[in-house]
């Protein structure tokens, strides 16, 4: 069952989240002791105007 | 205070959000211990882009 | 797939809780066009140190 | 390390999101013994079909 | 509606919480247009085997 | 800025949660366009009374 939930800055294309998808499965069933088919990967698209980081939002650097 | 998120493939009407609203309010003040008022609902709409299960993206099967 | 996330103030019992996931997983089914089986749902229990309404703890008050 | 993350009903202007995220980044900082750089803040916009209180999308009332 | 959540490293006083909740829910009361009674704050506490950066588990470095 | 939040059933040890960070981290920076310093990887520890599937928290299986 787990459930990995990634936040990241929109832009990634399919294929680059098809492949971490696939590794990060990969990695949870050699590491983790789950089945592959129970594991549920989701990736939250952020743009720069809703992700900040030392109190300035990626937008305005 | 309960608050309730559900991460669910897109597509979803906004009539079926609005009967699942309703039940789960229901539920956790039934079984809960909850006033309605106090609950909050959050609908996370997610593409087949950005839901893997079993290593692969839903959008690649 | 749907992913359903509770975050609750602790004390609700295991009995709540099954009664809770049962009846959520039953309206999803219902209203949502999802298989009982892909619905996985999640308790996240909070203290009243980790709960704020109104900008105080809710131990505060 | 601080992660915070702000589910918010969509329309506030990128004016009031670096006024948000500037102020919290402050008050960690001050209050929680981080630095600036490693607390990072995301803005999840939701609309009124994507939220629920007190059993009613808030495209109900 | 707002709802903040914090992912924090544990040992944090509920003093230090204290004053963080009440500043975040000023900010964004003067800031995004919400009633103070309507904005929540909860904190998940994490240990240092909980949270990685850089590939490396805090408790590890 | 990636940040991974894995979400699974409680009884991995320290030594599952540093390969399977190391190996996390390691994915998204071959794939996804990131430096290893700004992935944050997260994880939440669940109990069996706190995970339901199918309708039934794991505790009652």
């Amino acid at each position: 069952m787990p459930i990995v939930t990634i936040e990241l800055l929109e832009g990634r294309t399919k294929e680059q989240k098809k492949q971490i998808a696939k590794e990060i499965t990969e990695t949870i069933v050699k590491n983790g002791n789950a089945k592959p088919e129970a594991i549920t990967i989701l990736f939250h698209d952020l743009t720069t105007d809703d992700i900040a980081k030392g109190g300035k939002l990626l937008s305005e650097k």
